[in-house]
């Protein structure tokens, strides 16, 4: 069933006003959801410590309109990009700072298991949808559309995530900061009758992964899937191992032969595979909903894969920026170009084997732009990094080059790939904590420094996306003494 | 006042009598202390999932005497071992598995300021005792006796850790598994009258930390202490900052220059330096009472740096090491050979600036053999590293490299600093908490590889101490559903 993002459906205009119902109940809804979150309570509903102080928070709401608008963005072949971030995409959406906004969200590894994660569901049916004519989101990654580097497919697959968007804030432009608010996240459930209730998340152990070339047990190397079940209704905080699979090559409607997991959207055929169900028993691995991706667009290049992440946030892949957080991005482009996907259930910190449990998301988010000129003498002045703020913590995100797009040259995007390391990656997170205490909280370098060493904890985000990351939290309770 | 630690004092019988009083006493206390740990509650007091099954405790029960016994073990110049941890140590203390010993252990760190950590306590007086004539502690490190290296001092400061003990386990034999409880962490309160009820501690900024050569501001390169006070008397769960100083050069009793910070326990005069007490104001540390240093003897060599971890646990600088936790460590040499030191009030994962708010503490543990016989088909079986258990987690302690003594061949001691790597640590953590999943929780290759990515949070321990660290931590609650 169309749910208002086919037009070429004949009762197209009646399924958007059901959408637009939906999103409005959605909008009262969203603050009592119980889907569970992994990552504290929302910030900005506590009145806790913000890095936004109440004249810059006076001084944004003063730029907003009184009526807040709340949009629904919803997934579908029109309204993703597929492995790639661009400052050329038209918007799917434009809106006034302080706008709400729910955007659905799906994992690229839906194909994993069709019957579970995309048949029945019309949004990931039209963005997988793909016979041997025809491909609904012909290009996946940053790579050329025909395909002459690898012969994988339009993009190449460089770059994988699905991302809905992108959304265009007005009156954003460079130098600005963008704060979006995570008011709500739920999972997408099955829309496959047998599993009502539940939603599905796909784990790849692939070729990428720090594991990899450091397996103990035949065959090696090999790359393994596993799914795994969620609650849709928000009654239990875990997931559970549902069966796992060796990836065996999997040919795609083109005909093209897919040996290793090498680009994203590729339909696993079950006839080929062997499932094993008993995994993992009486495993609750607890959940921790969030997205991997949420981007503002890049200045440095048109297309850029969607792997690394950088400056302009992307896929970080810190399970934190999960339900009551509160990210800030720095904006590179006019109108910020806002795009969300890489959805989890769940992942630990370091995503060891390259991917998270990858389930179908929505979210809801309240956008606010804060001007340049707004921010003299605020924390948030000269932001060049993408932070986070939890309800008990500020998370800074190092990464072994802050800014690979800029600093590796025109081979940037591949070089990258060849630079990994959490050494430097520590090196970037230290030097952007010692900023934040230094800028935002008027430390000396010295007080800095020894409140990092007795303080703050610096964890391994992730070592599988290129430009491999480290963050650094520090508690707010910290300065609750000020 | 001799504390029952002097046996030149002429009262030494009738003190080291309250002393054995007061030991009971404290046994009496330890579970009902207030001083507040970070690391949540005793494992073993809550009935929570352990690695020692009810079969291995039976046995351990069974080789172990019906009446335990309860030990007191001072610190002093003749109990303590400064810098280095060596198989051919003399034994403290003889015990019998299932005792309990309470462990004063001392910062290496209080001669930062000495009025504030060291006049008027004797434990300290004595192993600080260090006059143009007579050092108490000669020896201070690994390096050579005449300081025939660097001149900076007997040992040279190759290792810097005050460590109480060895203690010998009776019947301890290598293959087998120690099991040490932490039961009670106490700070050691400030003798002098002017500052009852408060401890205090130093942090280094050192020559050694991770941001030494990337400083911002000068004087460049520079090394700053900061003193610390902690509430001795557990009501306060936060320390801060009393005042800052840039290291000058210092002049030892014996007439030696320490233009740096390159030797152990060298007086600081107060004369010499510039007091800033204008320092984190209204800044409120957590307090994680933990120690930085708790190791088995090693087998590789004779005498060894106290400072880079490895198997036989040592300076792991893990905060979660505290009230509560349970580390197990494979026994090396005969009678385990237990050292106890590096004394922390709080320190966050890395450590970065190179130390922790040195505190002297003391500790109150219990000591459980496992012999190897019993190990088999048991979590504990083949334990090759330090592990730690917490009332929540399982934490694997992974290195730049797991056993540098036994990797780097006959210069492993200085070649380690060499090559430090949280690269490299993150591979050891990821091969040992594979381990532990597939050993422990009897999971197969690709099962612990899915979990690790989805479950497991990688950190960072400290990058200053020669052999990195990275830990890896996984709830227990993941098999509550067992």
């Amino acid at each position: 069933m169309c749910r208002g993002d086919d037009a070429t459906c004949p009762e197209f205009e009646n399924h958007r006003r059901d959408f637009l119902e939906a999103m409005d109940h959605e909008r009262r809804a969203f603050l009592k959801s119980a889907f569970v979150s992994g990552s504290g309570a929302a910030a900005f509903s506590t009145g806790g410590l913000s890095l936004v102080t109440s004249a810059l928070a006076a001084k944004a709401e003063a730029r907003q309109r009184g009526q807040k608008s709340h949009y629904y963005l919803p997934a579908s072949a029109e309204t993703v990009h597929w492995g790639y971030l661009s400052k050329l995409l038209k918007p799917q959406l434009e809106l006034e700072s302080g706008d709400y906004v729910t955007i659905e969200t799906l994992t690229h590894r839906a194909s994993d298991d069709t019957e579970l994660m995309i048949t029945g569901d019309p949004g990931a049916e039209s963005v997988f949808y793909w016979t041997k004519d025809r491909k609904n989101v012909e290009r996946r990654g940053a790579g050329p559309m025909d395909a002459s580097l690898f012969g994988r497919g339009a993009g190449e697959g460089l770059g994988v995530h699905i991302c809905t968007g992108p959304i265009y804030v007005r009156g954003a432009e460079p130098g600005d900061v963008l704060e979006l608010r995570i008011l709500d996240v739920e999972p997408r459930p099955s829309a496959n009758p047998e599993h009502a209730g539940r939603a599905f998340g796909s784990n790849a152990a692939a070729r990428w992964g720090f594991h990899y070339n450091d397996l103990l047990t035949e065959p090696k190397p090999r790359e393994v899937i596993t799914i795994y079940e969620i609650d849709a209704l928000g009654a239990r905080n875990w997931a559970k191992a549902v069966y796992n699979f060796q990836w065996v090559p999997q040919t795609d409607p083109f005909g093209v032969v897919h040996t290793i997991i090498d680009y994203p959207g590729v339909p696993v055929d079950p006839a080929s595979i062997r499932k094993n169900f008993s995994i993992l028993k009486n495993v609750r691995i607890p959940i921790r909903p969030h997205f991997g991706v949420i981007a503002v667009a890049p200045r440095e290049a048109d297309i850029v894969d969607t792997v690394p992440p950088g400056y302009f946030g992307g896929n970080m892949d810190n399970w934190r920026v999960g339900k009551g957080a509160t990210m800030y991005y720095p904006v590179a482009v006019e109108g910020a170009l806002v795009s969300v996907g890489d959805p989890h259930a769940s992942q630990g910190d370091s995503e060891l084997c390259g991917t998270a449990i990858e389930c179908s998301l929505t979210g809801t988010f309240q956008l606010i732009l804060h001007k340049k000129a707004d921010l003299a003498g605020t924390p948030l002045e000269g932001l060049d990094f993408p932070m986070l703020e939890t309800n008990d913590d500020w998370v800074v995100h190092g990464f072994t080059y802050a800014n690979h797009l800029a600093e590796l040259g025109a081979q940037a995007q591949s070089e990258i790939y060849r630079k990994s390391s959490v050494d430097a990656a520590m090196r970037d997170a230290f030097r952007k904590m010692r900023q934040f205490l230094m800028h935002a909280k008027r430390l000396t370098e010295d007080e800095a420094i020894s409140l990092m060493s007795v303080g703050v904890d610096f964890g391994i985000t992730q070592v599988v996306d290129g430009n491999w990351g480290v963050h650094a939290v520090i508690k707010k309770a910290i300065f609750a003494g000020d």
